[in-house]
Order: structure tokens, then C-alpha cells, then sequence
């Protein structure tokens, strides 16, 4: 049987989401909180016979606590690291060391790391399942499992739900992560970021080539209810690809002019929003966001509000008001309450205490894979720049045809780059890369720059136009 | 049933803290340790499906180690939050926030914090019950409950039990709530201060004022027992207020004259000595103290002290000399032990393992309160004055009459302040706090000072006279 | 009963080893991990009335998961101390209270201490089993239990076993650890040290004067398959220290020339290569080791690395290829996943929940007890240096009569130093140190220098000489 780790929410298919959903439903409903029914209380002798280690590399007794609250309520044993400075790390071990040693020790293995990726080349070379608890800016999947499994359980279903995003959209690994996961299960997307905080250019991108997620601007929203809504973009996906010309006109690449029909005043009530904090610690260190705007109940006056779940990954700030804490509407703390019984579900599905709930494979990766250390990821905070790590990692990268020129996508921190030049092993001959592919040649081989594909022994395929 | 907490050692009545005592035997009785019956082996199975959380803002291994084992002597589960840089306070997380997350998560929590008061804003916002393991330098009541449960162990009883205080009795948590615990159960108090070390004025007005604890000088204490003992004052509680004519000519404000029978020789013996190490980190930058005393053999040669149990709330530095290890009088590390027992009780009580040690609603607090921001609490390390929690609290004061001037104490730092202006809504007068009131008027204002007054559109009550 | 610990590996006598050895070979026979036979899996019913504390004023994530595991394995509980800056050592609190406070919460408690001997003073105010986790450069016995049990694991004897130690060899406290284990069980020691970095001639005149095992250099091994093998000297034992012979011309003292009869070829391969990495956090500030070498695949090309067994404690830094992680003859993961099954035999025979393992009374010391403050220990990282625990330790030394010069070794870090003066109490006499005594008199008096021997008020044995 292979081993199952969740270092992205794309590890889990939409059935195997849905299956976790519904053994966090039992959970809580077996082991019932009075008067607290969203809570988990009483500790199950499922996981009795399993240990879960958490390695933290960066603090975060929140997240920790989760897990750790989770395992026992399984009925299991948890092994904890809670302090960056405490860890092997700090003696120059590295990431792949750590685990393969952990391993012995643990039957699950939930890590924390500032650097994106670290969590992927930890699951490379563990033989027990690796959790995600956060790497830098990347991914944290359980949290975003734990978003969706409030919006269900607050709204029946994610199906053509409206969801307002706001605060911080570009630093937040949470959101990045949710807005992937809204669009796969077809909810609705309405950006509303801070000032400068928008979703940048390589989600919205993800977005519509990964998962046929179709941005469509305020004006062309006519009768969908957004009047006098300071919305430019709404983001949509269709059932399925196909049904893509519902939304008329729609060109496949550079959508500038787009009639779109939704449903009459589909956007005229808000079904949740979803605030999130100012991400200080991911920002550079002379950032600063004045005028970071509050969700309160003055903003959620709007009729539209009137039955909006206020979501919020906490801790909060100052951008989410405590006027709001006795509202019916506000939903945060209950979200907090469900990680536990959803972290319940991903751990006996991991370990196969509840066997039926995972797969026996991993949803498919659709893109080739290109493994050389000719180009390098331009991520400076991917945990392929560590000194530690490039004693042993190579790089790995999915080659993307789809976009205008040839990209690539890191296999560790995801994060999307576009090699200069391109080689063709067969000819020894190198390009800049310009042009779209159809299809991936066997021998294509790809550089970070001109020097990396001279250093290669390459040659200029049309050295004549060089002069 | 209403939720428990335990803040300050006034949350537990008197039979209260018997029952939990009592039930604290109970386990001694049952668990215990071949060699050492002040110890507790083995594990029960009571707890086996709650969770208790240890949340310390300030480190402490031994406090977070007793609370720690105790529940796990339960058969109970444990999370772990041992260092101050993990928490997410570090994020800007208010203690209000941390705590409703945390119950989604634990059955019971037990904080350290380093501002006072912070403890009961959690409690505040828990509805899972609340232990305060060390708020600044306001209270330890568990350190309390152990304190008086060794005096109890060691001499049967604490009723007219000789208690002497060694050492820092102005900054030391532990050594105020010991006073209060001591008068409530009728011992006496005999401090025994460092020099400069002595028991603040608020402590001894409150001893007096709250617990009936008269002050009685050594002049006044003829045939007591105290010739050529070192002492200024020994603080006696009669067992019934209206008993205080037993100390003649007791001047219910103000005594300056006091004569007082005692029993014959009453303080000729030492039950106890109290000693506490120098709390340097509550004392400000440029503070020292040399010449701190020390107890050890040769202190204790006198013959009050042949029977006294030494005794010490540890770590120790240098008061409490090492050649005291092997003498059969010092019970300190039994007093460790005792931890155990009676945090095992505590917890089963709050938990309602044990449903007859608690009584169904907390002691009363006779006094009115006050909860609006014209006044603040003057104690610079209040949990009030945090700019975080600013977010959300609302000052709250008790309003003491019995002073000379109107008095309030902060609901949550019980620091005494004396807001220098009073006024009444009904008029919108405002005049100086310098009289006596014998009952509170509904509409009564209190003022920092004359600017909030005027700040709220209030009048001076006589104008003329202000010219 | 007597209390048994672990601080050297020497407390333990090689039956008590094998016989732990034997248990940990039941554990990992009853709780194999489908597919990773090494490796432990599920939790016995043994331990569940039993809680270990760990308490590490040193950061280690690995040795403390190790330990943890353990206890969980056994289904015990765990008191987690992750972190130096949180125990009360902050406060100024000696060794000596801490333990004597925590034996009352845990039924066996771990530790691990920057100062050699802090560990061994623990175990002597310790009720409850102390474990050594390391102690400074000291030792680190769990260790050398684990390195031992991967030899006999993997080699099935450590009888005539060639033991090529790499790295750092005079700052690494595993390997001097090793090395005595080694001679005890009859291993050959074949040092290889980096330029600089060969075994500490205390380590080396211990190997002989303490278990007999005897350095014979390379020009000495003709014959013994060392030809072209650049190892300075071989570290042999004799099953039976009158074997010695078997050698021949072994002179005892000051060994030049040596006729050496190992069997034919004896030499010839090297059944384990332990690699160790530089011990950087051992070293003064200013040292450097460019060029410290590295063990792969390359390396262990030559014919008699064949079936060599590659271990390393970890973590490695650079001194061990990744290129072998593959190869069949790395076993440190394996290495490190033994530490859980050696380590639950160790705490089940310590617990007496397995009763026959270790036997009643520690291993005897056959050297006299020398325990007065006119000599001191001159490790300046010995633990009887530390002010705090000066306020209670009196240095205590094992008195070493069979070296050239009166030798003292330090009964808690187990340093050797030599006192320049020697006095007799019966006399008032002191001389220098120079000569060997057949037989330690009973009215001896040892003095660091020569001012310690005036300060007791001792005179110069021969007044007149010393014009």
C-alpha cells in the first residue's frame, strides 16, 4: 500500500475532500460537545496503537495544538517539537536526515517550515505520511480543509457559493490555498483586498489554466447583483470545462472582452467572507499597510451581508472588530473548532485507521517532468536555495506548455519560473524560449540562462541571427 | 452547571478548599509511593477523556511539570505550550482570542502570564474552566492550595497555627495569597521581612479590612511569647468578626493603642517558617539586596523553631541554607510533592471527575462594580493596560466604601486605586474623592481625574468655591 | 531495592548490556513494522502506571523524541522539557533541587547538560532513575548502548569486531563512549582520526590501564593486513587481562617496541567504519577544520570496506555522502531507529517492570574515595566549577595509584588531574607528587598546590631540602 502525505490541497482529489468531510461529520457527531456541538469532546480508542510527532520550525502553538488535540482525541500519542531553536537544524542537519530518522520514532509526521517546499522533499523521503502544517508563503492545506469544511457545514454545500475574500490576498498562503480549493468544489470568488494587497498575477494565472477558473470583471456582470459593489473581478468556474462557453465569448487566453450570462442576481448576496490578517512576517521588511481596512458590523450593514458567515483563519489583528464576536454571522472561532475533527479525518485516513477514505494512488500530475540542475527555481525563499539541501536535492520542475512561453513549476515550492533558453539534447543546439509548444519533445532540455546552457556545451541554434 | 475557574484563591470557599483538600488525601491514600507516602505513583483512570492545556506565557518547567503530572496521575491527556515565543501572542494575539480557541481544543486550561490580572480576562472568555498558574505578581493560588495543604498535612490543623514569613514578603505572589489563605483559616501571620521587604500597605489594609486580620504590635503582644523575638507585628483573625472585642479595645480604623489576651505563651513556638528567595525579576532594573538573610541550622537553634516546619514555594537561591536538607524540620521538597495531590483534586473538581467538591456558583464579592472608562487601573503591569486587550476590555472595578475615601480595585489585577474625582449622573456634578460614603449611590461616576471628568461633560458640585 | 542509573556506560556490567541487548531484541520481535523489521510499531500495555520526565538544558530534538518514543512505545507517559531557557535553572536553581522537586512528579527522569558531571550529581540526589542524555563532552551512554547493539545486530558478536572510528575523535563524547564499550566487549579499535583530532591521551591511557586494551602500532601489525593502510596504531583487548602474553613483550608501561600475533590477516577487513562529525560546538571559538574529511562511496571502493557496516551517531553535516544512502552497507538510519527498542529495555529495566535485566547493585569501583576541597577538578567545564552548584557539592575523587604519578579522577565528569602535593593527615607533612605508591595510605591528603597544603596547615615533609 503507498504511502499518503498532504503537503498540497491537490494531493486530495474532490472525493477523497469529500470523504474526510464526511468522517469529520461523524466525529462530531459521536462525540458531541454539550451545548458545543461544532466541538469535540471525549477522546476515541481508535489510534491508541500510533504516535504522531509535530516538528515545528517555526512557532505556532495554535496550529500545533490542533494537531496535537486531534491525535489524542484519536486516542493516540504525540511526540512534540515546538521551538525552532530546539531542533536538529540548528546543527546543520538536513530536512531529508530529519525525517528519516523521525520516521523510526513516529507513525505520522506533521511539519512546519519557513521555507516553501521544505514539506515536499520531506515527504520525498519519508515512508510514513507528512502532514503540512504551513511552509513560508506556500501551502497549508489543513487549513484550507478546515475553510471548506466550515463553509459546508455553515452553507449545506460549496456549490456556486459567493465567497469575499478580503485583507491581505497576496501574502496569505491561506487564501492562495482556499481560492484553489473554492474553485475546484465551484464556489464563487470575489476578491476585495486591501490596497495593493491583491491576489497576484501567478494565482489568478493557476486560476484559469489549472482550474478553468474564469475571472470576470464588474462590468460585464450586468444583473448579477453587484451594483454599487466595489468588485472588479469575480472569479467563476463552470461545472465542467466544456460548459466553459456558458460563459459566452469567453477566449481561451486573454479575455478582454467577455459577455457573461450567471444566473439572475447570483452575486447579490454574499454567502461568506472570508477576512484575513495583514501577513507582516511574509512581507518585506519596510512594508507597511496604513489604512489596513476592518471588518465589523458597520461594513456587514449591506443587505448583502445579511446572511454572510464571517470567516477567519485567527489569529486576528485589528482587521476583523470584536463588535462582531456575539453576531450570529461570525463563525471564526466555531472554524477553529472544526480542525479538530477534520484533522481527526486526515490522520485516520493517513494512518488507515479509517482505510476507505483515501485512495490507493494520488490524484495525477498531467505535467511532464524536467529533473536537471540546468535551470534552478527563482523562488529566493524555496527550500531549493538552502545550503543544507542542495547536499542532496535536485531540482525537479513540471514543464507547463500551455502559456505563452514554456514555464516551469517548481516541484517544491510551486512557485513558477520561465527558463530563458531552451536545448534539444539531440542537437546540442540552444534558443531563447519564445514560443509556444504543442507537445513536449523528448530531448528538450531547459536553462536558467544563456551561461547555463553554454556551461552545458550547447550551441546557438541559429548562430548566424546572433551577430 | 456553571463553569469554575480558579484566578485568585478567594474563587474557592473555605469548604471548598477542604473538600478539594480532602479529596487530595484521598489520592495520597490510594497512589501510594513504597517509602515516600507523600508521593504519588501510578495512574487512574478518571480523566481518561479530557485534555488539560498548559499555556505559559512566562517559562516555568516545575509549575508546568506539577499541573502537567497531575493530569496525567488522572489517566488524563496533556497539551503542552512550554516557552513564551511560541505562543501567538507573538502575532498580536489577544488573550481573549487565544483562550476561545483553545477550549475548542482542551477541557481545561492553565495559564502563566506575566501581567496581572491577564488570567482573569481568560476566564473571562473560557467556558471550559480556567487554572491561573502565576499571573505577574498577583496571584498562585495552586501554589496556595499546596501551601496550606502541607501546613494542614504537617500540623493537622491551620486553625491559631504560628506562621512566620521570611524574606521578600513585598513582591512575592506567592507569599500575599499565602496571607489571605492563612487569615481566612485563622492562622497567624508573623512576618519576618528582609529589610525594605515587608509586607506592602495594600496587603495589610486588605488583611484587615476583607479577613478581619488585626495587626498587633509586639508591644501589645505582653505574655504572648514574643520577648527578644524580632518581630514588629503578628497579624491575628478572630473566628468570628464580632469575636474582634476578644482583642480589647481593637479601634475598628486606626489602632494605635491595643491591648490584646492572647492565650499565655501563644506565640512561644514557630509552627511554620515561611521562606521566599528575593524576587528579582518583579523588582525594578537597579534594585539589590545585599545582606538577603538565610535560614538554616544555626537560625533554627532557638527553641521556637524545634517543632517548626520550614518550608519554601522553591526554586531557592541562597535564603535557605543547604545543611537543612537532612533535618527533619524541613519540608519543602514534601511540600513539592503535595503539588500533585492536591492539583489532581483541583482539576478532577473543575472537571467535575468529582462532582461534590465544588459548590454550583463561586463565593460572592460583596462590593458593587464599576465598570466604565473614565477611571483605570494605576497598576502599570495590568492586563488593562495592554494595548492589545485595549481592543476589547472594558475597565471593571469594585467600588470599596469601607476607606477613608472611595476606593475601587480592578476586577482583574485586584490593585487598589483611588479615583481623585466622584460624580453623579443624575446631576453631572463632580467633586473630589475625600469622604467616607455610607452606601453607594446608583448613579455614582468616578473620575481618574478632574479631565475625564470635565472629558465627560460633568460640572464641578460646588462652583463657587473653586475660585 | 536499590535505585539504579545510567550516567556512564560503565554503571552498567556487560551481562546487565547483553542482557538489555536481549530485551530490546524481544521488543523488536513483538512489535516489528511491516517492511522495516528495524523499526518499532504499536504500543505495549508495560508502562502505563510509569511517567518519564526529560529535562534538557541542552537542545536536542532527536535524543529527546528518542527517549519519548520510548516511554510511548512502552505506554508510559511523557513530562517534555524541550528547552533550556525554560527551566528553573534560569531562576538560579541548582541540580540538585531540581531533581529532588521532579522526583516527585516522574517515576524516572532524562537529562541532558552542557557540564560534564551535572548528570552524575543528579543521580546523587536522585530517588528515581536518572538517565544520562549527555553531559557536556562527558558522556552519552544510551548512545554507545545503541552503536553496540547495531554492531551486534548487524555482525551478530562484538567478539574480534575491527572498528574503524572516523572524524573527530578527540571532541566527540559518543566516541569515547564507544571506544571503552568497544574494549569491554573485545572489539579491535582502529582509529582514523582527521589531522588533529586523534583520540585525547586520557582517553588512550584509560583504553589500557582500565579495560586492558593495548595500542599496537601499524609497524607492529606485520602481517595483520594493514599494509598500505594508513592507521596509525590498533587498539587490541585480550579476552582475559593474563592473556595479555598473547601479545608478546608487552611491556606495561611505555610500550616502544612490540611483537605482535594477531591472527593471520586479522586485519585485513573492517567490519564497521563509524563516522562522527566535527564537534564544532566542543571546540574553542577560534578553531577551524578545513579539509575535514568525508566517508563515500568512493572512499569504501578499497576491497576491505566490502562488508564494512557504515554508522554514524548523526546528525552529519558534511563528513558522510549522501551518495550512500543507498548503499547496502549504510546502516546509520537503521542505527537510529535501534535507539527505540535499546532504549525501551533500558527504561523497563531501570522501571524494574522487567526485573531480571539489571542486577541488584551497580558495578563495583575498585578505587579509593578521596572527598575533600583541598584538591579540585581542573576540567573547566566539570560541573562541580558551576557557582550554584558550589553552594552544596564537596568535589569527590576516586584516588588512581597505578600511573607514574598519584592521579585523581573527578567522580563527576570524570576528568583525571594530577594534585602536585600529597599530604599525611597523621604528620601535618606534605611533598610533591612524584612517586608511585604500591598501597594508598589511609591518612592521605591530596593538594591541588602547594598554597592548598599551607592553608590545611601542613609543613614540608623534608624542611631542609627546600633552602
Amino acid at each position: 500500500m503507498m504511502v499518503r502525505h498532504l503537503v498540497t490541497i491537490d494531493d486530495l482529489s474532490e472525493a477523497e475532500i469529500q470523504a474526510i468531510f464526511s468522517l469529520a461529520d461523524e466525529f462530531l457527531a459521536s462525540m458531541p460537545s454539550p451545548g458545543s456541538p461544532h466541538r469535540i469532546r471525549g477522546c476515541l480508542p481508535l489510534a491508541d496503537q500510533f504516535v504522531l510527532a509535530t516538528l515545528f520550525y517555526e512557532a505556532s502553538t495554535r496550529t500545533r495544538f490542533s494537531f496535537e488535540t486531534a491525535m489524542i482525541r484519536l486516542g493516540g500519542h504525540v511526540l512534540s517539537s515546538a521551538d525552532p531553536k530546539t531542533t536538529s537544524a540548528a546543527k546543520g542537519e538536513t530536512i531529508a536526515d530529519t525525517v528519516r530518522v523521525l520516521q523510526n520514532y513516529a507513525d505520522v509526521i506533521v511539519i512546519r517550515h519557513p521555507c516553501e517546499g521544505a514539506v515536499k522533499v520531506a515527504s520525498e523521503y519519508s515512508d510514513v505520511p507528512i502532514i503540512n502544517a504551513g511552509d513560508g508563503g506556500h501551502e497549508h492545506p489543513t487549513q484550507t480543509l478546515c475553510d471548506l469544511y466550515t463553509l459546508q457545514r455553515e452553507k449545506g454545500s460549496l456549490k456556486n457559493l459567493n465567497v469575499l475574500l478580503w485583507g491581505d490576498l497576496k501574502n496569505g498562503r491561506t487564501v492562495h490555498s482556499l481560492v484553489y480549493g473554492l474553485a475546484r468544489f465551484g464556489a464563487r470568488i470575489i476578491p476585495l483586498p486591501a490596497e495593493g494587497f491583491g491576489l497576484p498575477e501567478h494565482v489568478t494565472r493557476r486560476l484559469l489554466r489549472d482550474y478553468d477558473c474564469v475571472p470576470l470583471s464588474n462590468d460585464e456582470l450586468i444583473d448579477a447583483g453587484t451594483d454599487k459593489f466595489p468588485v472588479d473581478v469575480v472569479y467563476v468556474t463552470p461545472e465542467k470545462p466544456h460548459q466553459r462557453s456558458l460563459f459566452s465569448d469567453v477566449k481561451e487566453k486573454g479575455t478582454d472582452v467577455l459577455r457573461v450570462r450567471l444566473p439572475h442576481n447570483a452575486l447579490s448576496k454574499i454567502d461568506a467572507c472570508y477576512v484575513t490578517r495583514l501577513q507582516r512576517e511574509r512581507m518585506p521588511g519596510d512594508a507597511s499597510a496604513e489604512n489596513y481596512p476592518m471588518v465589523d458590523t458597520e461594513f456587514l450593514k449591506d443587505r448583502r451581508y445579511r446572511h454572510s458567515s464571517v470567516m477567519h483563519p485567527l489569529p486576528r489583528v485589528t482587521e476583523l472588530g470584536y463588535d462582531l464576536d456575539d453576531d450570529a454571522r461570525a463563525v471564526y472561532f466555531k472554524q477553529a473548532s472544526y480542525g479538530v475533527p477534520v484533522r481527526m479525518a486526515l490522520i485516520a485516513a493517513l494512518l488507515q485507521i479509517k482505510p476507505d477514505v483515501l485512495g490507493a494512488v494520488p490524484p495525477k500530475k498531467r505535467h511532464s517532468l524536467f529533473a536537471r540542475s540546468t535551470v534552478h527555481c527563482d523562488n529566493p525563499n524555496c527550500v531549493t536555495g538552502l545550503e543544507t539541501e542542495q547536499r542532496y536535492l535536485t531540482p525537479k520542475f513540471l514543464v507547463i506548455i500551455e502559456d505563452e512561453r514554456l514555464t516551469i513549476r517548481c516541484q517544491y515550492c510551486e512557485h513558477e519560473s520561465i527558463p530563458e533558453f531552451i536545448g534539444r539534447s539531440s542537437t546540442k543546439k540552444y534558443e531563447p524560449n519564445r514560443m509556444r509548444w504543442e507537445s513536449l519533445p523528448d530531448d528538450i532540455t531547459l536553462f536558467t540562462d544563456e551561461a547555463a546552457a553554454i556551461a552545458a556545451g550547447y550551441q546557438p541554434y541559429k548562430q548566424r541571427l546572433k551577430v
